[in-house]
């Protein structure tokens, strides 16, 4: 009888290795936190068995409503070694919608950072579904709350050390919901190897000039927590002894300061918190500090001018392209066997683009006959994939799942072209997204609420070009009866009072027309509405 | 019904990317012939198709009889693409040998190189099992031959191009033999799935300093490709997009010509081809093109003395170790928290140390009880391991497979010790140990102290019987330059006052020999030595 070990790519197994070789490597909270990974690696194993003590099973789901904290790092590892799953609660939904996404993955306990417990209390009775609320204050004082039953957090870690169970690796580790264009968010799932194959795929990527990256790095990642695995920099960074460096909530001065006493290198973001960051005035304090910073822009397409800004301040910008359902990344835009020849700045249109699929990734650019569109920078086609980390469903939408899965490609719902060196780029994202401030305003809850003002009749949101915000939304409107600009802002307003939607969804501009257009089948022709926008 | 796809980590789909996102990037054999990416995935598809044609069924065993060319390249991904078993024939092996291990493994097909031929045919009657000899010659000439039945390589590489079928990952990729000191050779086996997980990890090491390789390197592994996968360069540097030069014939002026016009900037190999290499009289003319080479060694321990002289020609070498039971490698020496701050000079006895265990290596040095050592440099203990690439098991031998997985881990039979910043140094393997007075003596650390005098070349320690002793160690040492024995032992006796070795340490004889005789994958032969001895 043999004693072979099957060794399951789980995180146990996975993250053994980097507190090992990396030992005071270190993990920075703004100027609130710091302490080694080993100490890190310690406070997760007891965390992982905290849960378990307290009552988490196996498969229980485990939301955490937390900005960029070392709470939120070290759930990131804990919950799913725990053999839970962690559930990255999008705060900047609206409560009802916070509410709704929690009762459809069924969090049976959640961890929550004391600012937040406010908004919960009011709506406790709602979430009869959650078995325990695990409460944290970073200065360390117990959290008063009405939620019950109430744990504190570091007392969940002082239960004891664990050594973190070996488990199966296609265990869920991870469920959480796309803001999606259409009404009800979708939910995502991945398991415990898929985040292992797409964070050793993806470092092995970063090696690739102009990144090259070493173990010497330093990483802040500013693609909040709650936003696809923060494209997966916690696991990358861990596993490779890079030193992580966590914001909290995101202010530019303390983004520069990190940058500058930590002595950040590396980080990924949108474009709209780059943007963010050149504009703000504090920025030419801290030109010294940039210089050198390698940032990978993803969510949406990186503008030229952007780039070419950031470039200015020494900063050497590349594009990646991923989604929600793919782990995120699928792309990242390094330089190959065309772009070796020539310089950054001269590559910079084939580098800001979605770029090329990394290893394990099978990226396909189809025309509507499925056939593959040729290299001619021009030609465009959906965006399909396959990988081994791309969702297997939408959570409980076996319709849904298969319009996604169908043909057995991943159909990302993107249009794209392929320059002649290879490069994705991104001409399209899905045709009704409105995408600000690298967040999708779901556009149907949107024109629900205003079509219940006396008066409106068709509603469509639609995403005008901005300069700050990549795009605001505007209302189209067609009128049944009198109505005007002001009531249907009171009626926003008040929404926003109550919870169900944002207050940066509510549209920037309202044009009432006189008809909708519409397609061949009957649906609001949203091309034809951006177009009038110009 | 969702259409889901599962992505099975196969050569098919982990290697797609790669000649999609590389097309132009180039495979060069020796100065004989030099084609991309692209056309070797082409070529690659095609002779999977063909061997199908020929016969090849799923499972079957196809060995490959070849130094290191595009023919043995070639086969490293068609074979298993195609579903069958690459077995990798030692070449080195005597002709008995290679019947015996083709015979065990069951090659029913074997790729031959026209040399070879005339030594298989004086043996034909023997292959009775071979279904099928594929023959090339490098002119492109046919190959004359009794051997039967007879394909021509390119001819099978005509017979069509194939979209390569879509496998299970868990399907054996290769089968070969580790060179084993006593009697019949052991059989390990690897699956596509270990390799392609092998490939990535090792892959994401490279970044880290002092290594620092980006997708613009160029390799040149000099581990032979019969030995253990070449250490999977072949794989990493195809998935990697780094342009890949196969020498042939191992010859140390082609070698360097093949660095110097190929701009080689990467290689692997075992201390002796280092040796080979820095000894020969041919090196000084090369100086130019041998700065900025990295060099990972492994096989054996890397001396200290061959470390500095690689460094005095601008060379940065690191260590590494696995075995052919670990597809191979378990670990590379690379810069970690406390070394990255040192110089690399400074941190040379880390950096020429075996290592740190890669990512997804979970490795232990114990005592006999179990337990594991601590970081002190001194206390031995035997290195274990667990992976995902480990061999699981001995090919059709439960006894000795058994014995390598007691208790759920892979026992490496080799002694170690870990220093303070966490780098394993293997002092010993198993069976080459000298015990004295019941005590091991390190006889790599005696090795290493040894090789920094002045005109010592390649040193061997072996223990000699000993009436009182049991064993006590004795010294071979080939010169490279004037040494005396008391110049030795003058160094030796410094280093027990300095504290580095132990007095009884020391070695009672010196024997200066001409060459040391050499494993089939050029280890010293310590069984030769010891047989010296009587």
């Amino acid at each position: 009888m043999t004693h072979f070990y099957k060794y399951n790519l789980n995180f146990r197994n996975a993250f053994l290795t980097a507190a090992r070789n990396f030992p005071q490597r270190e993990i920075v909270y703004r100027d609130k936190k710091r302490y080694t990974f080993s100490e890190f690696y310690d406070r997760v194993s007891r965390l992982c068995n905290g849960l378990k003590e307290i009552g988490v099973k196996e498969g229980d789901v485990v939301g955490v409503i937390d900005w960029d904290t070392y709470v939120y790092m070290e759930s990131y590892f804990a919950v799913p070694m725990s053999g839970a799953t962690l559930h990255t609660i999008n705060i900047r939904y609206p409560p009802e919608l916070i509410y709704l996404t929690m009762n459809y993955a069924n969090d049976k306990y959640v961890i929550v950072r004391d600012e937040f417990v406010p908004i919960l209390e009011k709506n406790a009775p709602l979430f009869d579904f959650v078995k325990g609320w695990i409460v944290y204050s970073e200065d360390g004082k117990p959290v008063e709350t009405t939620l019950s039953p109430k744990f504190e957090y570091e007392d969940v870690i002082k239960k004891g050390k664990c050594d973190p169970p070996d488990l199966d690796e296609e265990m869920r580790a991870t469920i959480f919901f796309t803001s999606g264009t259409t009404g009800m968010p979708k939910g995502v799932t991945f398991t415990q190897k898929q985040l292992i194959l797409h964070a050793l795929s993806l470092s092995s990527s970063m090696k690739y000039r102009p990144l090259t990256l070493t173990e010497n790095d330093v990483f802040m990642s500013l693609v909040p927590m709650f936003h696809v695995h923060s494209w997966g920099m916690p696991y990358i960074a861990f596993m490779n002894g890079n030193k992580y460096v966590l914001p909290g909530r995101y202010e530019v001065k303390t983004i520069l300061e990190l940058i500058k006493n930590e002595k950040v290198t590396f980080s990924t973001m949108v474009p709209a918190i780059l943007y963010m960051i050149l504009n703000d005035k504090a920025v030419e304090d801290y030109r010294d500090y940039l210089k050198g910073w390698k940032v990978i822009i993803g969510g949406s397409a990186l503008p030229k001018g952007l780039a070419l800004k950031a470039i200015s301040y020494g900063i050497t910008v590349v594009g990646g392209y991923g989604l929600s359902e793919t782990c995120p990344v699928l792309t990242i835009s390094v330089m190959n066997d065309y772009t070796a020849k020539m310089k950054y700045e001269e590559a910079l249109d084939h580098l800001i683009s979605a770029g090329l699929p990394i290893p394990l990734v099978n990226l396909r650019v189809v025309d509507p006959a499925g056939k593959d569109v040729p290299w001619d920078n021009k030609t465009v086609g959906e965006v399909i994939a396959r990988s081994p980390w791309l969702t297997k469903e939408y959570y409980n939408d076996p319709e849904k799942t298969e319009e996604l899965w169908k043909g057995g490609w991943l159909h990302t719902g993107d249009l794209g072209v392929v320059d002649e060196f290879g490069y994705l780029h991104i001409v399209d994202r899905e045709k009704d997204a409105v995408k600000s401030g690298g967040e999708f305003i779901p556009t149907i809850i949107l024109e629900n609420a205003i079509s219940e003002v006396k008066g409106v009749g068709e509603v469509a949101i639609v995403g005008a070009p901005d300069p700050k915000w990549g795009e605001r939304p505007v209302a189209f409107i067609v009128k049944t009866g009198e109505v005007s600009e002001k009531e249907i802002y009171d009626h926003l307003n008040e929404y926003v009072k109550l919870g169900r939607i944002q207050k940066w969804w509510i549209p920037d501009k309202i044009y009432f027309i006189e008809s909708m257009p519409k397609t061949s089948t009957n649906k609001i022709d949203k091309k034809v509405l951006r177009e009038k926008l110009g």
